[in-house]
């Protein structure tokens, strides 16, 4: 894959938090490249450094590339989006810069990199410039289910991702239509999400995820969760298959 | 978790093909366990078993449980569904057998247990008589958009996973109310899940993709693929994001 003038980019998924959750290839891919890079919030660690940690090796050089603080300005506004496209084409320059002094770069993201994850934005920025490499990782949501042990999809199912954005109505189209689901980026939408699967006869199954396999995972039934407070990232999975006659 | 007198029930996730595409997590769960369990068709081997074959200790029990033959019986006729689910009630008493004897089982599955795995089969009849762990895979989807290194969902995507079973309509309809899909179990279907991208205006930018991250894994573009000859397992990716007015 690697030509003999510029470094390779590999993009490295490590999984949904506990650390033991990495594959070997991700291990090697860390082991092998010239520098790692990855994405964290002003003044916080990045979580996807933190899981794979204790694989650094001494000599590797660190790339964090640190989101811009964007607090104050609304999410859809174009100031806001012109500040993380910024953000974004310079954080691609200075890993070209590497690629360029053929280094290889790992780029490591929580979850599964082409799966809702931030290595997407320099991807699509290089992948036509330099040779690219993915690694592809378990997903967030695989973790949540797994964690609450709960069967999601089987056999013919449509399985939908909504994210709890979506305006109400919606959300209950998208649900009725769906037989199995999870609804993600929760944060403050909970209250709505809540009662869009009361309309759709689906909250007694609903399951509600809070960190996933992370540190201080938990999870319960939706229906037995009494607020409506819930981080961003926590997750609702609506469980499809039981629900169908052809069970088992 | 474990009481003192019943064994574990562990469904291990194996990842989507490449023996790399292992976990940390999963390698100790087979390493713990007593008896490894794996499903195969009659006279094959078990994919899942072949993934992680370097790996079995020499001392591990194996249980093959192997699917009965139904090559003659409809699929959509009772007959078959009456034989496959007398199989899996065999096969979770044969577990549960070596759980009474007080013995780990890890049940290792492709992909992830618990998203159309058929690990999901013993886990419905298992997991309430006993204690029961579940490591998550990398999917065969997330295995499939890595080799063909595209981005598929980002940001506020809908993403769906529809079955290339669905009646023609069907699949037009989900296709374009859908961000991102994945189309799997092509097989025969092939021509007219082409038909239906062609008709929402998104054949251009959907991959097929062929044995993932298998060996002779190969993706090209659906638009550039000659013939409608498709494996039952074969996907194909139709990617969001880039699609949207907000890419980048």
């Amino acid at each position: 894959m690697s030509t003999p003038d510029v470094g390779r980019l590999i993009g490295v998924g490590v999984g949904p938090g506990d650390p033991e959750l990495v594959t070997l290839k991700a291990l090697r891919a860390i082991d092998e490249a010239d520098v790692v890079a990855h994405f964290a919030k002003q003044g916080q660690k990045s979580h996807a450094r933190d899981i794979v940690a204790p694989h650094l090796p001494e000599r590797i050089e660190e790339l964090a590339l640190r989101f811009p603080v964007t607090t104050e300005i609304a999410k859809d506004k174009p100031a806001y989006r012109d500040t993380i496209r910024k953000f974004y084409d310079q954080a691609a320059a200075t890993v070209a810069r590497h690629l360029d002094a053929d280094r290889t770069v790992a780029v490591i993201t929580e979850g599964d990199p082409l799966f809702y994850g931030s290595y997407m934005h320099l991807h699509v920025r290089l992948a036509d410039r330099y040779p690219v490499e993915i690694v592809p990782g378990v997903t967030g949501m695989s973790g949540c289910w797994s964690s609450a042990a709960m069967p999601i999809a089987q056999g013919d199912d449509v399985f939908a991702v909504l994210p709890a954005t979506l305006p109400a109505e919606e959300l209950v189209r998208r649900l009725a239509d769906s037989d199995a689901a999870v609804v993600m980026k929760l944060g403050r939408h909970l209250a709505k999400v809540r009662r869009a699967l009361e309309k759709t006869g689906r909250l007694a199954r609903a399951i509600y995820v809070e960190r996933g396999t992370m540190a201080g995972s938990r999870h319960l039934r939706l229906a037995d969760k009494k607020d409506d407070a819930a981080p961003y990232f926590a997750v609702v999975l609506v469980p499809g298959w039981e629900s169908r006659g052809e069970s088992r």
